[in-house]
């Protein structure tokens, strides 16, 4: 009974070492908010319609294989303030971590699309913030 | 009672015509979508950070003062890719119908927020499009 007495504060250094674990920060989400990556694409002027309906179509099909993309909206541009600088098209991701931002920029599936795009390109624009 | 039967094709085609009206499409909705305002902002190398966040805090409070702002998000560039275009501030406004996003533009709130923004933006980008 004594030796099991001993033993209590060695209980609940562990208890206490576990409560810890658990209550720890989980630094992969270093924000409360939402990663909103925004892109804008202009195409070159001779790129055919199809071909961009490509790249739409692609980048559209990027969640279903990089399931860290929480979501995904696309369209293209209906502002009559004419404040685009030529893009034409908007693609807005959204991920819960920088983690997922940064394994998603270098990701093979990225990258695929990205030689869908890059015939096509004239310009690119990306803004990323976070949401409150 | 002739003279009532006389009438009768008249209350027929008055109550033809008011059905009408009730069917007829509401115009000032006409995408199932909702429209998302997207406007970035760089600010003049000598504009202070106190000024600079007047504007964030006007911005913000423009969904106050203008309901058909249905949703405001707002953050500072975190994109590690440096495609900015020197923007630094993004904003993304929601609407439900281009009428409502017609009719903030020279709304006077958002033109007294211009008033806040002007002395200190050195650019502005702006593109809109319909989610899905």
């Amino acid at each position: 009974m004594k030796r099991f007495q001993l033993l209590i504060p060695v209980f609940l250094m562990i208890g206490l070492a576990g409560a810890l674990a658990f209550a720890q920060v989980d630094f992969s989400k270093e924000h409360n908010g939402l990663l909103r990556h925004v892109v804008c694409f202009s195409f070159k002027d001779d790129a055919a319609p199809a071909d961009i309906q490509k790249v739409v179509d692609a980048f559209a099909d990027l969640p279903n294989k990089i399931p860290s993309i929480v979501s995904f909206e696309c369209g293209t541009n209906v502002s009559p303030e004419g404040l685009t600088k030529g893009f034409t098209h908007c693609f807005v991701l959204t991920f819960k971590t920088a983690k997922d931002r940064d394994a998603y920029l270098p990701h093979p599936d990225h990258k695929a699309f990205g030689k869908v795009l890059g015939p096509v390109m004239k310009d690119v624009f990306v803004i990323d913030y976070w949401t409150k």
